[in-house]
């Protein structure tokens, strides 16, 4: 249903093998989901992006769980169905309880709400707020 | 610059005076930001807005610094100037480092761009992620 | 500020004058606002925005008032600074109380937060719903 | 499909069922959509979104057929297919024709078209517009 | 799946039978793809809608694979699955390559990410820009 | 006016120096824009932006001015107000003329439209389009 064909283990050129073989590694899952299997199409894109994702997903500043809540909660505002199932995924496996989904969907909705809402009515900045 | 007039504390009818009020006392600070006294036009939706966000943001299941950044991300995504502002500095005022602003930015880079590339090419979703 | 300047009657080249004037007698005001004064540089799509905004927002099945609402709403979900102030401008010109902008924000505010709920969670359409 | 599972009658809780039944009772019909099935994993939630809804969509100010009708611009704009669906439905469960569902096309997409233009240009606000 | 059914060619009133034949002789053709099968139900809205779309995507200043291409970018940034499907259908058969399309895909990608960073810290424009 | 103050030369660290004089190099011009004076807060976040954002823009199979072009269409479908300033005047650097630039605003409104709308009646893919 994409608008290119997914590339199956068999059909990847080394370069993209390559970077499946790292997606295997650091997740430790054989399992490589179809968002990389449609950007093998780029060798260079999907090489690109799997590198930046892996760093910045990486334990840090912000624990990797946080990581996955703020791109769950990008997803959802931009309407990114694969996004949306595929980080959920990735949060629950990471420790997200029913819990903690429910306050961040919560949080998702009054953030949506009153950016519209700010929008609609063009309030200015507080001097307070500037940097 | 909004659409509307900023409602000044002298200008707030007792309703408004009453929400005001209790932000200051949630709060703990004499400061209360032009979104509330811009919707501060309409008593029921400044109230319904306050009590709701009071309760959303609240601590729970998730930190309210996570709740922050997370609010942070979504009005990126949307553009709201106003909300971007607001939320880092609230960010700020509840513990978000350099470092931490920094690893958000990136997440928030991120996420914004695979979710056009996977909308781009519209990868079907995973039976692995799904309920 | 714009990308372009601002064409004044003074620069205006006769068919972009025919606009103006049209948009003049079709008004029935001398204001001519920023935007069409920006859409100048390119008389053709001047002229073809003009046509079709006059026929769109021009009383049918759904009153004026109304689609100036919607203009509204969904200015304040995509984040447009300059729409939101003038249509929010033309729609209390055309009768738009502060009781009814209220209930409209509140609207506004409840559609963005549940269309991010329901992306976050790709709610399945429910048959009832389909034609 | 979706993230969670959706909760039948018979798995909801006490709290659940009595957000159900007041839709039921609400709406004066026995259909609960998916939405309020799908929030029922976080039971406040679920309630604190249904009354907000209930609130926000009853007539007043505004008839609730054009709530129903900014809705569908907001969710349009925003991308949501399950609203655009669940709002399509009830708006013309209250009585907008085909007429008035083409006008009001007309309009959202007017209305995005502008907005992106203008977005492109980044047309500054004229004073007469500001409050 | 849609909010209206797709008018086949024998449901067609002579307007919309016109357009249809019209988009066929355009692009040589015999078939009309579902978009304007669904705008067919407001005759005035598919006649403006195709009239325009005809004008705007003909050669010109820019080729029509570019306008093309910039049709890709702005409906995966706003994730209209149809729109992405159609216009990636259209620009490869006006000749868009597999490179091409890679990096196109990088270039959506990083504009959406530098856009959401920018917004994010609300970097103001320097006066180098401005027109 | 943006969250984070505007790193100058003399406050550059020695790793963000090195990245604007690449900057520099790359571009020759002396002019370092504020986009890389606000990320670099983040030498890390400023290194990788500006290597991948260089690699992306540079000549291959689609030119430079068609990259700027797609880089103007996501951001004002997006509302940058910053991206659709800074890209602009580069793309007019690298040749865009003003019978380009309306075009491309003609498209970037038609897009914007058809998504809208599209997405309204959520017209199903067609069988052809699918890959």
């Amino acid at each position: 249903m994409a608008t290119v064909t997914l590339i199956t283990d068999e059909e990847a050129s080394p370069e993209v093998r390559a970077v499946f073989d790292d997606i295997r590694t650091t997740r430790g899952s054989d399992f490589v989901n179809n968002f990389w299997r449609a950007l093998a199409h780029d060798p260079a894109l999907l090489k690109a992006t799997w590198d930046r994702l892996k760093d910045v997903m990486a334990p840090g500043a912000l624990d990797p769980l946080v990581k996955e809540i703020v791109y769950i909660a990008v997803s959802a505002s931009n309407g990114c169905e694969y996004c949306c199932h595929s980080h959920t995924a990735s949060a629950r496996a990471k420790g997200m309880t029913d819990a903690m989904y429910g306050e961040l969907l919560s949080v998702i909705g009054m953030a949506n709400q009153t950016n519209a809402v700010v929008n609609a009515m063009q309030v200015p900045v507080d001097e307070e707020f500037k940097a």
